[in-house]
């Protein structure tokens, strides 16, 4: 701070002096005082902490917040609204708040929402938990009472009314990788310090702001946060390029050394670097359902999605019975490794993870995974110099053919629902797939070169593509949403269907309506009351929620109508278009039926 | 438990053998065992811990449980569809299952909802937090990955992927009296100790519940819970007694003693003593909003509610200058105490505490409150003894007096909605309002003999009302709820309207369409965006989620649509009403302007 900071907080002193009546609780106006820069003899205060946070927010990369306002958060919305690049997107909820921003933060690299203290903040808990599993940047931002307040220690609303301020703080202790609750003098660094540490681990990170903080004068950063820094360590690099090298010669040609590539490649930036190791073969590869669109699943080497024991047999065979496998940024989790039946022989591998590698038994690190990568890809290259023959230029048989196309008057089943979807993608498309038969319905297909593949297979939280598809098509303007969500899913978040409506988002969404939660099902108590759900009319709910002309909704039945429903999109891409499909209630895809068959149970029959 | 549990746990051993396969993962169907009654040879888990917590609830005055299910509480619920007295009821989603069972658990003494590991708990986290600040008794029961696979850290959906499992657990600690997470050998005495917490502090309760403990066997108890202890020290009461007598001494009549009560009373059960209390006199008397209820207030010596510095005049002066005032159960809170201007002389108080007491500076614990007031009873009867002449029968004059009524073709104001819903009002309505402006519109106005309010003004989450009056018609069946909601709070948590209509619960549903969040713009902001919402059409939504001819839904734009809606309720009880009303953005009832007067920001204008 400059030498101004040090004559005081102006607002702070003419407020005392005006608020000098009889009442035993002066400063109760703390919280909402207007916003500083509306008091024009009192530059000092021109530029606040809220200032500073929206304006590192915006230097991310960040041109939305969503959230929920609240009054403990409206002063400092003030500077979200007024600011000269980054918008507020209200939600109805904050969950979804979360959720939308949790979508916004897997295509940008960073994001942030705003709620308000206890009540606000803890309804969007459930999000942060899910992008802390799934690795995904955001940033929560919860106004809170003004530190003034606080420090009287009352029982103020949305608290637990025992006068004490650090409970929900301590709730996020392990579901954040960094937290701060802001005072006038720590504001800035503390500000720094978790943004940083939110882009380069790709978790979330969670900062309390009380009312009087957020107005509180700050200077304008004059640089910018410094960049990230390679950790890695140039002896553990050569060591692990000598014993790959090593390795990979035990390949006769590009064709013995298979790549399956998850997760962590696309959180750390690395998708290019994969792009060039991959091409350098060219290398057969795959990726797991939670990398799905990694990598361009219409080129010729793409072999599949892997899922161990569920997996179509050529994509298991390309995986496991390569002589020599890459495993980059790959963590198997249960719903993405068939329940654990990966089956990958360490002998003969080469694992990049995060910040460490893997050679056969002999471990090194710090090595940073896109170094690695971009590593492994001169040692391909002297792998492919030894091929005596031409590279191959036919693609790997598809692991996953599609069936003949159904006649249009066919009812509408799991199967042909998530074919005539898949053939309706096109380059640019971000699909979203909630954690239900949407997901296992569309992990197996191949995916046209360009399209972004959105799902949460380890974190499984069901409703949370509603919002999500505000996220992520508000993070990449311009490119069309595809939402393909389970009646019993979209219930729990339907709410911001309206959001979607209103910030006219270039979607077609597809609600699944099979009567109920249709995996639980497959799983247990198929004819149970608890996995029954309330029939709805999707095509009623968008306009009551303000879709009229904007708004296209149909039910599909069949096949026909499905197709017919799916062409009017493409012929008005300017509007929302929702498609209740109707399928049968316990018909489920062939992936979810494999992955039952590998718990040990099968799953219920169709009919 | 008996000798038979320890020749082991005969499902475990039975699958261990079925499932000698040659997979790594060979007790993955743990978790979706089936339900172990339907093993006949195994009699011995007949009676499984899922049956004792069920039993144990039931026991305790629960007749439902709320929720979603999730893969890892699919068994556990079986126990929950098959008992003869408990009912599951489904909610759209977790926050919505955690507002219903406080609804519940407020008007029942108990309640309990059934979530999924991380996703589904930390939605509702919000909800039980909610209940620890506004001192619910609420059990969350959630379920668990089989212990056998927590065994084997690895990461499974709904966790964070890092093996550990206690991260869920650790953020409940602050917002729950008792918690526990189940294993076979401790299960049935852990669930008995937290039920007891639960029951006798009025606090939620919290219990993790792994799938292959909830189909451990179990004895069935052949004894119910012990109840509550007094634990009020006679020493204590008697010191108690005598300080009260001598500052009631001071007292000419009953008219001088005034008794303010508020939400304890309710919590510990002591309505019926308080009303004893308050006969014995008879004494003029008052509640704070967030014990709106607790007393008749249609008896001739209520004095109205007290909201200090913002209450009627005459309510104020029937507390603050009372000679003798008595204070029970009343906890100030800002939006409950008009701020903190509550004005309480010490020297002439009596107050009453969950477990302790003070008469002027003097305390004395531990002394319980329901024991307290019935100590002070004989007391005023004391002092009513010393009175010369009648009783006085008139009674006081209404703080709060209705204007004269607006005619039919008026617009619909915040004065006039609140107005005739007040003179809709029965006795046995349970009413509903969100911490908004039906809140403030509401909390003034004189109740019907034996009408419930609820409302939530410490926790003040808005949208609670929507699921809590699912809860608080379930629990005390046959009376009719009358919602009153914001549109901007309803948004929240509209999903659940399809649950109401579903169970077909007898209500009147008031949307106040007043444009978005009007109780923000009261206090900041009443131009900026973020307080805008979107405009829904609410008879369309009541329609999309499954109300045909069960649901009766208009618009009132008058005070004549809005009498022709609600007498029309009143002709066809069986049905749900809904009724969007229409009032100006910036209206704001009386006592949210006399608030924001005290918060020292003047409301916005009326336009």
């Amino acid at each position: 701070m400059d030498s101004r900071a040090t004559t005081g907080r102006p607002s702070a002193t003419a407020r005392a002096t005006s608020a000098d009546t009889d009442t035993a609780d002066d400063d109760d106006t703390d919280d909402t005082a207007p916003y500083p820069r509306t008091v024009p003899d009192s530059p000092m205060s021109d530029y606040t902490v809220a200032d500073h946070l929206v304006d590192r927010l915006a230097e991310l990369g960040v041109d939305r917040i969503f959230g929920v306002p609240g009054d403990y958060s409206l002063a400092m919305l003030d500077h979200v609204t007024h600011h000269p690049t980054v918008r507020w997107t209200g939600t109805t909820n904050e969950l979804n708040a979360g959720y939308a921003a949790d979508g916004y933060g897997r295509l940008r690299g960073i994001a942030a929402l705003c709620t308000t203290f206890g009540v606000g903040e803890l309804s969007a808990i459930n999000a942060i938990a899910g992008s802390y599993a799934e690795h995904v940047p955001v940033v929560h931002v919860v106004g809170a009472p003004a530190l003034t307040k606080q420090a009287q220690h009352r029982p103020l609303h949305h608290t637990l009314g025992d006068g004490v301020f650090g409970h929900f703080t301590a709730m996020h202790a392990d579901i954040t990788c960094a937290r701060a609750s802001l005072t006038p003098d720590d504001a800035v660094a503390e500000i720094d310090r978790v943004l940083r540490e939110v882009r380069d681990r790709r978790l979330p990170g969670y900062l309390v702001v009380p009312a009087d903080v957020a107005a509180a004068p700050a200077e304008r950063a004059t640089t910018p946060l410094p960049p990230p820094v390679d950790t890695t360590d140039p002896e553990a690099l050569a060591g692990f390029v000598d014993a790959a090298r090593r390795l990979l010669d035990t390949a006769a040609t590009p064709d013995d050394v298979a790549v399956l590539a998850g997760l962590s490649v696309h959180r750390l930036g690395a998708a290019g670097t994969l792009a060039g190791l991959l091409a350098a073969g060219p290398l057969p590869h795959a990726t797991t359902p939670w990398a799905k669109s990694l990598v361009d699943e219409s080129a010729p080497r793409f072999a599949g999605t892997y899922t161990g024991a569920a997996s179509p047999p050529a994509t298991r065979a390309a995986v496991e019975d390569a002589a020599v496998l890459v495993v980059a940024g790959v963590t198997f989790t249960d719903l993405d490794s068939g329940m654990f039946t990966q089956h990958i022989t360490r002998s003969r591998t080469i694992e990049v993870g995060p910040r460490s590698v893997t050679v056969g038994a002999a471990s090194f690190a710090p090595v940073e995974l896109p170094t690695a990568l971009a590593a492994l890809t001169p040692l391909v290259e002297e792998v492919a110099a030894r091929r005596t023959g031409p590279a191959p230029s036919a693609p790997l048989a598809d692991p996953t053919p599609a069936p003949a196309a159904a006649p249009d008057d066919e009812p509408l089943g799991q199967t042909s629902l998530w074919q005539e979807v898949s053939g309706f993608l096109r380059s640019g498309d971000i699909v979203l797939a909630d954690q239900g038969t949407s997901f296992y319905g569309m992990a197996p297909h191949r995916l046209p070169q360009g399209v972004t593949f959105v799902g949460q297979p380890l974190w499984a939280s069901i409703g949370y593509t509603v919002p999500a598809l505000l996220g992520t098509c508000t993070a990449l303007p311009g490119r069309r949403g595809v939402l393909l969500v389970g009646d019993g899913a979209a219930q729990m978040t339907a709410t911001e269907l309206a959001t979607v409506i209103r910030e006219r988002i270039p979607a077609v969404i597809v609600v699944v309506d099979n009567d109920g939660y249709t995996v639980e099902r497959a799983i247990h108590g198929p004819d149970e009351s608890y996995n029954d759900i309330t029939a709805w009319d999707w095509t009623l709910l968008a306009r009551a929620m303000g879709g009229g002309d904007t708004v296209a909704a149909s039910h599909a039945r069949t096949v026909g109508e499905l197709r017919a429903a799916l062409a009017d999109a493409d012929a008005h891409p300017e509007r929302v278009t929702l498609v209740q499909a109707v399928v049968p209630r316990d018909d489920v895809p062939e992936l979810l039926a494999a992955l039952t068959r590998v718990l040990g149970s099968a799953p219920a029959p169709a009919h």
